[in-house]
């Protein structure tokens, strides 16, 4: 069975370089979040969906490596791939140049689930992720 | 009579700054920010007490004059002084390097009274703020 | 004789949004910027070109008035235009709904251009300026 | 021996929070920033001396672990600790409640050398940061 993925095209705009003119480290953090959510909304598990199930998805766990470094207006791909879902949502990430197909971040993701009303954690995910992903328990 | 000012220091950080080693212009809305808030904090009557009263104080208006760039970890003074509230609450805002006191930017911004209750914009602004100010009706 | 336009669309991500479910308002200077870079490089004037001309373009003036909230996930329509040029470098904007062309921000962004050599603020705009404006001296 | 740490207060601000009142994930990365500068600053060896070096720094890697939710204004500790250096610089942090010291983050940072003039990465961390961090060969 393979895992939902998605990729979107992010292009660096001038408030996310630094004096090197490459992009700060800590923007990848949005350029992840941006790949997450389109790949969400596409599911039809995105934000909103996720208040209306009474769960929140908070992200408890965040790596990056930088391979090479990404420059102003040189357009990114950023790939994002589910991998783990049972008890927890784990995402991998591969930001490479769109041009060129060279590599220039990886990361990954670990979301788990948050009953909104009782603030428990879930230590096995929700139905209503299984769904969205299309996967059967 | 003489409304509420404030001042604040602020140190430019590396992820403030662009390719020429100066603040770029859209991170002094931040700095703004950080005055008024400490400045309405003082005065009992920030974001939390705000929602506990009632209003949202949504910024309508907002105008930044650069004068001279901000550096890298050159601390800037940053001073706010309230200069209108019975309509709208507008601040106006100075920042000046620290060290020298040459001026770096002005600005001012304008904020309304919104009833969270009914949407409805307030064409008086609330007692609330007034008691806040120390202005007598 | 009608100056350059340009229109983007800007999607408001979580990291834009605040408690309110509203975008913040120092980041709509991001959509500025985006739209402003977006015209510049279709007229072969934007940072790289700017900076191979011997002339940095600051930020001298920023306006912006608040109309309406923009949304998470509601998609804006950001429209920029050249206002004036022969002194200094005016735009004006107007973000908008996209789905319903509601107005939700207008402003204005100055800039003047300064001689990278020099340091010296120019008191008419550079010809490599006009020229990306299709405007005849 | 006892490597080189230092500790920051970091206070969330208004633009750090996201709809559920706490500081979105990404935003950590700038308070690991802030300590990490104030370390090096206090060492003599931050930005302005990595570039008098002839040496560049660029994080290739980033660990961020969420335990808790950070809130608007509820005062953080940043720490930071230099755990190797003489192959890579590591550090790790701790982010906690100012006042009641529980845990809110732990993550680390690891930098490498770059030589600026050849670009090329060196396997030993030059000289420059051993005599910063007080370390003899």
């Amino acid at each position: 069975m393979t895992l939902p993925s998605h990729e979107i095209e992010v292009v660096p705009s001038f408030y996310d370089v630094d004096p090197m003119w490459v992009v700060w480290h800590g923007h990848y953090v949005r350029y992840l979040e941006l790949a997450r959510s389109a790949l969400m909304t596409r599911l039809g598990y995105d934000y909103e969906e996720m208040a209306a199930s009474g769960y929140a998805w908070p992200i408890v766990d965040l790596r990056l490596k930088y391979v090479k470094s990404a420059r102003l207006k040189v357009p990114l791909k950023v790939r994002v791939e589910v991998i783990e879902y049972e008890n927890r949502l784990k995402m991998e990430y591969v930001i490479s140049d769109a041009a060129t197909g060279e590599k220039v971040t990886t990361g990954f993701t670990i979301q788990v689930a948050v009953d909104v009303k009782t603030g428990e954690m879930q230590y096995v995910t929700p139905q209503v992720l299984w769904k969205a992903l299309g996967v059967t328990p």
